[in-house]
């Protein structure tokens, strides 16, 4: 066993030091978020960060890094009041990924991916079409961090779009038919494979044998 | 495919409304939050919104649900300003899973699933021997919610326990060895199974061929 401190870890490079500090907190949701501006120019951006915030009303967060170069998809987002959040599967998490580069100004993340757009009737934000889970969100509040001055960015869900049969009875998803996958770190992708479903936790019901 | 919007969430019954909006966000690690009152009461809870806030300063947060009941693990860690973040792994998550449940005032989780306390000599919170990946933090910073009266609590890593064949080269954690899992929404648990670990993202890196 090793016992790594505060020293040791302002000793590491920057790179091992960002590196395991973003693996701390285990597996995380790969997500896309679809924004447009003003001027009809789309946005597309994968984050690591996409967090349930509360079931009634039904609220999710993303951590915004701080202005530093270009954050197209909080500044989309402020001016159009909506954002969408798209689970990443098996089958895109390689153009999901590159969405990560910087393409520059104005260029779209979705033409250079290769990735589509598809617009419901309800936000004007895209939606990923390859995507197989597809939600809409109306911004709903931001909090600043001041430790590090980061945003937590939140949205109000308005709008899911599904197959019918990736829910189960229990409207639950069934990551088996979604194929949504998650990311450690920044880089490196997994898939779920189902251990359990366990029963709502109580005292008197003995679990563990 | 079927449109779910928000006349449509307010009709489901709230169970099936909790499971809906708890599943969107995807995959999200679990882990073991321990903290210790001032009468030296351990405290032991699952959290499944444990999220990297920052790398440098090294930064993580969870999310409080509002005072209802009981919130032993905010009470313990405003007064005491330390917890322990552990990731839960294949060989504990039903001792985790239940400690969900409503024990009462004066009983530790620890004496009722049978995971174990560990001590080190940096902070006063209980780290939970079986977990395989022990960080523990001080209490950096919480910020209030409004939307939902949440709180999203900020801790600052200041010690990790690890084995130290668990780092990569580069300082990842490797998923394989540590056994850390994740939970969809509240019950399904789910074990990680590595996909592909991408390069950096850049514009001109083509790795969609």
């Amino acid at each position: 066993m090793i016992q790594l401190l505060t020293s040791d870890f302002e000793k590491l490079e920057k790179q091992k030091r960002t590196n395991l500090i973003n693996c701390l907190s285990g597996l995380r949701a790969a997500n896309l978020i679809g924004t447009i501006n003003n001027t009809r120019k789309s946005n597309l951006a994968i984050f690591n960060s996409v967090n349930h915030i509360g079931a009634n009303p039904p609220l999710m967060g993303f951590i915004q890094r701080p202005a530093s170069v270009e954050r197209h998809t909080y500044e989309n987002i402020k001016s159009t009041r909506c954002f969408t959040i798209n689970h990443v599967n098996e089958n895109i998490y390689k153009q999901a990924h590159q969405t990560a580069a910087r393409f520059g100004e104005n260029v779209s993340e979705f033409e250079k991916t290769g990735l589509n757009e598809f617009y419901s009737n309800i936000i004007k934000a895209p939606y990923v079409t390859e995507s197989l889970v597809k939600i809409g969100l109306t911004f709903e509040e931001e909090v600043l961090i001041k430790s590090n001055n980061t945003i937590l960015v939140i949205g109000r869900v308005v709008e899911l779009i599904i197959n019918e049969d990736f829910l189960t009875e229990e409207y639950l998803l069934d990551l088996s038919k979604t194929k949504s996958i998650a990311v450690q770190g920044l880089e490196t992708y997994y898939k779920a494979e189902k251990i359990a479903k366990l029963p709502y936790a109580k005292p008197d019901l003995n679990i563990l044998t």
